[in-house]
């Protein structure tokens, strides 16, 4: 995927305008947090289901890139004294760190606008037209919003310090991670013409990875070590947080683990090409150690 | 227009999901700030410019609604303590002084997906088709980003405390006040299947009315009182900001409104029908007392 992985940083840095503009320090803030390393998840996954719809990477990646800005402007706005109040992103300096928490809470704003720019702009159009755009567009305000993502952020912030079910758990997770992986995959078939079976599988599949990966974080701050993960450890039970090892305990997070898994190779079957990357991939998660 | 901003104020409502759901915190700040009393400027113009092009207002209150939304998230993000700080907008508490910084972010970030949702679901869809809805929620996201009102937001706080020149603090209110307003009269005419020539008289038309609202503003602060202005007076001299009237004065700034307003008026030649409201409302915005 380390290919993917940078033709997704050349296009974000694309969509940055240059040259001499007041608003600088606005620019570069948002530069600075498109930046930052990652995994780019999301943008190689709208790619990858592009492709198994038949899909031209070029007209993918408006796509690709509106979701990694998404994922950004959350990360951004996560981050903030008012929000987790987290110094360090990717072990860097947060963004309102460097920049201030004003510039921040813009470039979170601004990031957001430049995504749907970046899907319904003359040459996104020119690529994949105006129903498609609009659709795709469509599943990305959703999947973020109001019952999405930042409506997911919402319930993380109402349940601390009380207990809650495993259903509230479950919710907040699929809006909080989940969500947005399916808007990413979701995109990809949309963006390709992709049929509304491919769509809706390529959306139990995200479903399914989306949450196996935060069973397998909450797993790994019980059983895993400072040093392997690279991050404290029991940071979940300290803090009393309401997470599916609290609710379940180890044997049974394990197996909804692999049943997710199993669930998310399964959907793959909606797709003719070759599926191997993305099954790995949901392998790939569920095993890792940190 | 009170019939228009009833009917705006309707749309908005069923924009909101209601019922049961464990985020309500969320949408009631969202509902909050939505409600608070204001004269919906920009979507009445939405409807005005989609009626001048021979649509139907069922098609136009999508965009309407967006643009309000839009504006709305803006002014809850503005008053937050890492912005303006202000506890009160429209003589109510501000939106985080009632749910918390933490809410009051998330409301603003939410809103700004939900505008995207209204005009790229699948009900505007059926009424403007992908295309023209694609476009005119590409004209919102490039007028208020990054390169627009964000960025004239960005210009206004790097510009505190030093002194600027006429062309930046035109920069700022082009990007601050009229990109929005902008971005509302475009959709109007895009919704309604308007010429590329109507959309640029219906940005010409915006441009001018919001450039002349702001100076109007900048002399009202130094020449009106308390009682009439309904807020306190000489805050801009106060501190110590760059408006038109401290660079141009009184004289200059009357001559531009008066040139703007014209400009606004000729504008509306584009158009066939009756734009007789529309000159009226760019005449007072011109002489308005507060």
């Amino acid at each position: 995927m380390d290919k993917d992985i940078r033709a997704v940083e050349a296009a974000l840095e694309k969509y940055i305008p240059s040259g001499d503009h007041e608003e600088q320090i606005l620019l570069d803030s948002v530069r600075y947090s498109l930046r930052l390393p990652g995994k780019r998840v999301r943008p190689c996954l709208t790619l990858a289901f592009s492709r198994l719809c038949g899909g031209t990477d070029e007209a993918a990646m408006p796509f690709a890139c509106a979701v990694e800005m998404v994922h950004t402007y959350s990360l951004i706005h996560d981050d903030m004294p008012c929000m987790d109040d987290d110094d360090f992103r990717r072990g860097k300096p947060a963004n309102h760190k460097v920049y201030g928490e004003d510039i921040a809470l813009l470039a979170g704003d601004a990031l957001q606008s430049m995504a749907y720019d970046a899907m319904l702009c003359d040459d996104t159009l020119a690529l994949v037209g105006g129903d498609r755009a609009a659709r795709a567009a469509c599943v990305l305000a959703k999947k973020s919003g109001v019952l999405g993502m930042v409506g997911g952020q919402t319930i993380d912030l109402s349940i601390e310090h009380r207990s809650v079910g495993i259903d509230t758990v479950r919710s907040m997770e699929e809006k909080k991670t989940a969500n947005l992986i399916e808007a990413a995959c979701m995109m990809g078939c949309i963006a390709a013409g992709g049929t509304d079976e491919q769509i809706a599988a390529a959306e139990r599949y995200a479903h399914s990875i989306g949450l196996a990966f935060q069973i397998v974080d909450d797993i790994l701050d019980v059983t895993s070590t400072a040093e392997e993960l690279g991050k404290p450890i029991g940071s979940d039970a300290g803090n009393e947080k309401n997470t599916f090892m609290s609710l379940w305990g180890l044997e049974r997070c394990r197996e909804a683990v692999d049943k997710l898994t199993n669930e998310a190779i399964e959907a793959l079957g909606a797709f003719d090409g070759d599926t191997t990357q993305l099954a790995d991939f949901a392998k790939k998660l569920a095993n890792r150690r940190k």
